[in-house]
């Protein structure tokens, strides 16, 4: 059977784009990462969703790129509550490099096909690590980087929801029978996963649910 | 005055790239990581010669590619003592894809220009991510996963020592007044840093240094 690395961070995005890479008919195998973001509640949320969604196994890694800095998300910064121009503070520094490097580490010892990442380009905060040639720029990384890639052997990233709007995405995921009550997509979640509904990726969300038709099951704060 | 963000191994090879990089006009900054590897003597000496070369700062990221396994440098597999043909047991899974992609975060909070790198693709052990093309990738990737990228600024990742051989390596950094005597390049080396003088890394480095023309000075066991 194929087998597929997932990224997968509690969110929303993720958990859809790992119920996508099972129906596709991948072994899946889930990856996270404690890398000193400001609360663990998603971590949770990760490991718990991995089980509703059969995936064989999950990891979770932990590299402090808090010692880096530079966000708002590991730093002592306030999260903003307005959706702002350009690239927000909340941006990590390479974290999806960084996130996808080590899961091109562990799609080489498992001999996986793919990797999957739900990243979006539509209604998200203007990271430029959620770009398309981004994606693309790093499966042609993968293929050079790899034992398998100079064996001859073809290793995928699928960024399954890049073109798809929240709503689509919401639609897709709740066809898959994905409940979103347990997936935490606020910036500062507090310790129980119960989202602030004012930051940014609140608001993407909500927005989400309310274009999709469909009741926002959140716990909110 | 220009930044660059330097990785570094305590090896032969990265401490050499550290000193061009400073020759070439560079405030170093300089990256280890502590990652599972089997001895600890690296990093000490990664700290060492950070220190004699003037770096600006040493930063040792933990993060721990044991949990993703696949190399005799991170499992319990015997280190091979012939160099053998093909991709050795001695390749890390994605290494050095992980470890740009960190020094690429921390070049983004320094606004640093460029990225050195000690790898070498002449009297190497074989593994996929040392070849230039990769090299050329990462760096296409680095100045599209940025928030510098896309504010116009160039990220160059400058790999010097890659077309050198061994004792060309060895004859710069002696001109540069690298002391080798306190470099590790031994992929078993004791607490102590000494060196087997065995393993594939021992035996490239002292055919370096006898094609060099010039005494090995590796502490050996």
């Amino acid at each position: 059977m194929k087998r597929a690395v997932v990224l997968l961070s509690g969110g929303l995005d993720s958990v859809t784009a790992l119920a996508m890479a099972k129906q596709q008919g991948f072994e899946c195998y889930t990856l996270s990462f404690d890398y000193g973001q400001r609360h663990e509640a998603e971590l949770t949320a990760a490991k718990a969703l991995s089980q509703q969604q059969g995936a064989i196994e999950h990891k979770v890694i932990n590299i402090d790129l808090r010692s880096i800095g530079g966000s708002a998300l590991t730093d002592d910064i306030d999260v903003p509550e307005q959706i702002a121009e350009g690239i927000p503070v909340t941006y990590v520094p390479a974290r999806n490099t960084v996130f996808l490097s080590i899961a091109l580490g562990w799609a080489e010892v498992l001999n996986a096909e793919a990797i999957f990442v739900g990243v979006n380009a539509v209604d998200y905060s203007g990271y430029p690590d959620c770009r398309p040639a981004f994606i693309d720029a790093f499966e042609m990384l993968a293929n050079l980087a790899t034992k398998a890639g100079v064996e001859g052997q073809r290793l995928s990233v699928q960024a399954p929801l890049i073109d798809m709007t929240k709503a689509d995405i919401i639609k897709v995921g709740t066809k898959l029978g994905i409940d979103y009550s347990q997936t935490i997509s606020c910036y500062q979640a507090n310790e129980q996963g119960q989202a602030c509904g004012r930051c940014d990726s609140c608001r993407f969300r909500q927005q989400g649910f309310e274009q999709a038709g469909l009741p926002d099951p959140t716990r909110y704060q």
